[in-house]
């Protein structure tokens, strides 16, 4: 069953185009579209949509953080080390300079958040299929 | 008749306290929710909520920005010596360092927004009775 399915068609703001630019660091399909990217702000804002089961690669913030709004459906955010946080509308995650992190959908759910974010991202290694399968296992 | 009632219940984020905070440059109510406030992000992210009518004082973000993402009913945003710009859902506002400036809601209308802020506000005069009974006089 997938749930949440109206997130496709974009929550408030535009779902966007197929995440081409960035496709190479996630896994699954994912959607995205530029909200504000400006020369004389500090800080870049878009709205990313990800498909069920879709995630992104970890990856850290060099020199900047990464703030998430969350507006539509089911997702998963998680540092490294740590255990994930299952993620609903309205939640707000605060990733700070240097930390290794992904975030996504769950398996059956569509997911969107606005992602404010400064810095340089340093893409790293994919979210394993035997990782992301074992974050619903944890919880029961 | 006052249009989107539903957004004083909150637009996917909180709606919050009453804006005592800021009361002082605001003509009208408001509410806040400060979502994300971190020594270590040098920004900020609140979501306020104007009452028809209501709208914040001319200021002006120095040295810094600020972005509004429109989650909700019928506003207004003006520049100083610029046309007022009529707001709706899923809309951006990019507001420069040192551009004077003010939002708000529509006179008959609720309106909510994401506010994201860098640098050190100054508060000016009102949007007085007579400019603000102006704008819809303007589109007509």
């Amino acid at each position: 069953m997938v749930k949440n399915e109206q997130v496709k068609n974009g929550v408030i703001f535009p779902v966007g185009d197929k995440n081409v630019a960035y496709q190479d660091f996630f896994v699954g399909q994912s959607y995205l579209q530029g909200l504000v990217s400006d020369p004389d702000v500090s800080v870049s804002v878009s709205n990313v949509t990800f498909e069920p089961g879709c995630r992104n690669n970890w990856h850290i913030h060099h020199d900047g953080f990464q703030l998430l709004l969350v507006t539509g459906g089911e997702g998963w955010y998680q540092e490294a080390g740590q255990p994930a946080r299952r993620l609903h509308p309205g939640e707000v995650v605060v990733t700070k300079d240097g930390v290794k992190h992904w975030h996504g959908a769950t398996k059956d759910s569509w997911f969107s958040h606005i992602a404010i974010t400064a810095g340089t991202p340093e893409w790293l290694e994919p979210v394993s299929d035997a990782e992301y399968a074992a974050l619903d296992e944890e919880e029961k």
